[in-house]
């Protein structure tokens, strides 16, 4: 095994905790995307609740697809306890750029809690770099210059390590950076493949460095993309194939599949 | 190509950003919808954040089918910017007549803004209209009299085209009246298809003549449920099958299928 | 027919409407499975909406999955309609043991409302039975002792019926002990298929007595999801089939492959 099947094989060995405070339009697939992965998905977003459970998960995903001020309070909440523990927080700031409250409370979480991974489009990581970038709804719709140096701002700035979602994912902590060339475009064509990519994420964090970690769950994900795409006749049959693919991903398979590139 | 068929290419090239404020229960098959019917979903309800999306938006949805004071506060901040810039307005009154708070709160949105379309099954449409009917949940349990002359009153006095769905969708606009015929019982057999109809008939009506534009969607999605059903084994595998045959509907297809009588 | 073959049969036939409040991440899957059952799902939370849905609905679901203060609010107030018309109330609860907001809550509500079933996994039941136990996010991380005696401790104890779902489901209400042996791993790769179980057993409530109802629930389900994993390559393609075998299973096949232990 190399160091990115590694990964896999740790979360699939230890099936960590994943608090997930996220939208209400893709959590399902979230939850059974965790599971398909090997980790174990709990969500809950009320104030009352979220710390208990951060108080034993292993990893915690922010996702800000559907926004209210009760959602944020439960956010703030959960990731202060995640930030006493030391466990990894991702943050997805979906729709930044699309209106000032997602764009505001990306910045404030980023602000106030101590942010492992910020996981976006090229527009969303635009927006937060402080580059010209245009995101409609929740997709990208365009990032002036240079993407990749934009992450990389993103990431020193904010101290954080950024996935930029693509046709190649960029991963990087703003020293290194590591690109991704797996994936298939009908991963675009189903609502939520960038939410469901999150606890992903997550749950390798819990494993492993971060930038590995980030490449490995992308990778991963990509490749069950291509298998899924291989077998679908469109987005409906490819959502049920994706969660197979990712669920039966084997460690030989993802060694001869990934192309995680060092640049 | 006519003037059906073209309201379907046109939804494809322009791909119309359609925000939607709808039930937790068919949420992700809206957002799913959305995309294979050619358009692009935005999914949000929070007062901070309604109105600056519908600010970019190109229709907005409406569904009240699992209702709160939060939602209802949101609908009628994202209903007046919509308002302002003129763009479509899609109500669906999900179980209005089953109880009061939805029966008041679906004439509330009436009163309070220049709706576009209201869509919902005879029952729904039947209590709007002030007819004698009746709604079991969220299903028609019967409308006396005339079913077609209580979507023409409903839409004469509120000044909206009605979609009334059943085994032949009715849509009139008061003076208009035009039948779609396609469609398949196994619809009825998943929960949420009519709420995925509501942001393709919005997405419709960015780029054309409301009663047309209603017609050419209901049309497309009862034709995609007829050759869904045909590969189908119950309504389990209906729904992958579903979102692959709207997908991938091509335009001779359905102008070889569709169903609509003028009346 | 026997017994629990005829309940299947009563519930397609009578179509109870059941009225659920229950988490936003599988809510789609328990309106499509409460239709697969025969029954009719409606959804809502609001104390605006719920007392006049509880005054026509034939059950109620109560589910702690995602749990709010305003949800627990609805709770009681649908609660204490559905009390006033002794129809059955299913208690789900998710993730009690594993933070006290969950704990209590349940506790709450078996506390203050006449509780017909309280439907959950070993270590759920065990933290409410008041035995060692432990609930890891939404999964039970097991029960020290004898499964059984603390399901049937805390049915006499609560004066409800438990259903302990597990490799052998366990149903008691204190005096009488029946074990469902059907059932594949599969069902526990997937979020939600307690919760989809629940508006069964909420039907099957509808139409007998409560004990047998439970067992026939969970015994179809079982042989539902064996016939699903026959045909499946993983949790995502399980998940239709799994509502295919639901809808389509026969009273033939159920009584050849139902595994109902009386204890």
């Amino acid at each position: 095994m190399n160091k990115y099947s590694r990964i896999l094989e740790a979360v699939r060995e230890t099936n960590p905790l994943v608090h997930q405070i996220t939208n209400y339009v893709t959590v399902n697939d979230c939850a059974n995307m965790t599971i398909c992965f090997g980790a174990a998905p709990v969500m809950s977003h009320a104030v009352q609740d979220v710390c208990d459970l951060d108080a034993v998960a292993s990893a915690l995903v922010l996702n800000i697809g559907t926004l209210d001020e009760n959602q944020i309070e439960g956010m703030l909440c959960a990731g202060k306890t995640a930030a006493k523990r030391g466990i990894p927080i991702i943050l997805d700031p979906v729709g930044a750029g699309a209106t000032p409250y997602r764009t505001q409370t990306a910045e404030r979480l980023i602000d106030e809690l101590p942010i492992t991974v910020v996981k976006g489009n090229a527009g969303e990581i635009g927006v937060l770099a402080g580059v010209a970038a245009e995101v409609r709804g929740v997709d990208s719709a365009g990032i002036a210059g240079d993407a990749k140096e934009a992450a990389r701002s993103l990431a020193r700035e904010a101290g954080v390590t950024v996935v930029m979602s693509g046709a190649e994912d960029i991963i990087t902590d703003g020293v290194r950076t590591l690109g991704v060339g797996n994936g298939v475009s009908l991963m675009g064509s189903i609502s939520g493949t960038g939410c469901m990519a999150n606890p992903c994420v997550a749950a390798a964090c819990c494993v492993a460095e971060t930038v590995d970690a980030c490449a490995a769950a992308m990778a991963a994900l990509g490749i069950a993309g291509e298998k899924a795409a291989a077998v679908s006749s469109g987005p409906g049959s490819f959502k049920p194939a994706f969660f197979d693919a990712v669920y039966n991903l084997t460690i030989e398979e993802f060694e001869a599949s990934a192309k995680i590139t060092e640049y």
